[in-house]
């Protein structure tokens, strides 16, 4: 076992042995106890206040997203590996039989079903591009979104779930005003997590894309400079672990989506991504498994 | 288009005309704006103050569950056509480029994923059972327990959705004792429901179970009385809808998952199943859609 694999483990043993999450069969889905939820909803809470000032709403979606959306999304091109697609059972009696026969004998039985119009939902922001078709209101629109998101990246380590949830602030509007909207959110992010009483770094980040060409990308990504991470320690000898993101999309939603700025232009969007989850796990991991012994500010913070 | 259509559409209308749901591309997938949400979360809330005395704790699950335990439920063998089976892509560069080329040319090219080891969640308390595995605490255990399901059944009234969530009280135990709970349970559900202001009639239900052996199984649930809808009038010209349910799994989930008791013998497992997203709907529909307009008793016990 590898210094990490320490840190992983030792860290799963607290919140698991403590009941705050529940583990079952398949690595990166866990139920969340009541004490967890209060966090998760202190969280939650704490930035709906923090971007009120600016959102439209805040409206929560569902885990699951039409297929047509996700397709234009770019997902498929960029993180297939990641993808959940939704598949279902579309026979007859004897099909079924046979299928039923299969599983009981233990074989492969889910390969002959077939793919349904949705998807499992990758990014909170993807679900609100539809609703954007055509020509944007003056200004553009800001929303504050949420829904759980999955990965299909099963793995032994908290911090990287395959069912979790994410909260997005989005904009959408002309290029001008939502480069200066990242700019005052990226301000606005890292003060928020430092009042939580985490310690937060920016550092510029790249998404991870999939084989040979997602290296180009990734570069390119990185050097325009459109993904920052805010990263908080977790331990000594581990990486930092990114708890929210700061994301320029520049036109590519516009463009695949059609979406136009009152002038005319392609619009351009941008989002901030909170690891909802994960900051609730950094919060546990700063501030211990007992939550009367938190920092009375962030106690504040959470539930003022 | 037929009178229970009209309805339909009236409703439709009038939940996404408002607002309170936003609607995209794919019938029975619906984003839900802050005021919805408001009234989600007290309906939530009265629940878990409802069951309050009796559970151990309220845990929240994600929308997605472990193949294998899927496999265990008898979902497969009963309601195979609403399941939803989760794919990803596993594969080289040469093989993403011909999926993503397969895409771009409007071909099918999610047949060729592979099933990962999840599966959507069709039902809540679907998750508790890994948990118990092995032998109950004396007097077995009740557990509050709520998800996003997903059925596959693409449907234009709101009441049918693809994805929604359930809020389940779950009792796993001794016979005796699971029907006790039971019992008990009916009467507080009925009352908890006339108490939000809902006309409520209590009636003898099946699961939809596929196929010709299918009607078998529903006749001898019904037989049994295993299972009590809760259902509420919508529309005087649509029968009215299940909002709750009352459901006796006898010995079915203790025997497959091999749960049993401190004496000895195969735990019984029972649970009143809420439909949340129903009962907000429900509200909506009964109080209208401006919450300053809603009876007072009904404003009292959601947000006290």
């Amino acid at each position: 076992m590898t210094t990490t694999d320490s840190f992983t483990e030792t860290f799963r043993d607290e919140m698991l042995g403590s009941g705050l999450l529940i583990a079952g069969p398949v690595d990166g889905l866990y139920g969340r106890s009541s004490v967890y939820e209060r966090v998760a909803e202190g969280v939650e809470d704490f930035l709906t206040r923090l971007g009120a000032d600016e959102v439209e709403d805040y409206v929560r979606f569902p885990p699951i997203l039409p297929r047509t959306v996700f397709e234009q999304t770019g997902y498929l091109s960029s993180f297939p590996d990641l993808m959940g697609s939704v598949h279902s059972f579309v026979g007859d009696d004897r099909q079924h039989a046979e299928m039923v026969q299969a599983a009981e004998s233990g074989e492969q039985w889910a390969r002959s079903l077939d793919p349904t119009d949705v998807m499992l939902c990758s990014a909170a922001c993807h679900s609100v591009y539809p609703r954007y078709v055509g020509v944007l209101p003056e200004g553009g629109h800001k929303l504050q979104v949420s829904s759980w998101c999955f990965r299909h990246e099963p793995s032994r380590a908290l911090t990287r779930m395959q069912s979790f949830r994410m909260l997005e602030h989005v904009y959408v509007g002309a290029a001008s005003e939502v480069a200066d909207f990242r700019e005052r959110w990226i301000k606005r992010t890292r003060d928020a997590l430092v009042d939580l009483g985490l310690d937060i770094e920016m550092v510029t980040a790249n998404d991870p894309f999939f084989g040979r060409g997602g290296r180009l990308l990734a570069r390119s990504q990185r050097d325009e400079e459109l993904k920052f991470e805010f990263v908080t320690p977790f331990d000594a000898t581990t990486p930092p672990v990114a708890i929210a993101s700061s994301n320029l999309h520049l036109d590519h939603f516009g463009e695949t989506f059609g979406i136009s700025t009152t002038s005319g232009e392609v619009a351009h969007s941008t989002c901030l991504g909170w690891g909802w989850d994960r900051i609730v796990l950094a919060l546990f991991r700063h501030h211990g498994t007992d939550l009367r012994q938190w920092p009375a500010e962030t106690s504040a913070r959470l539930w003022p």
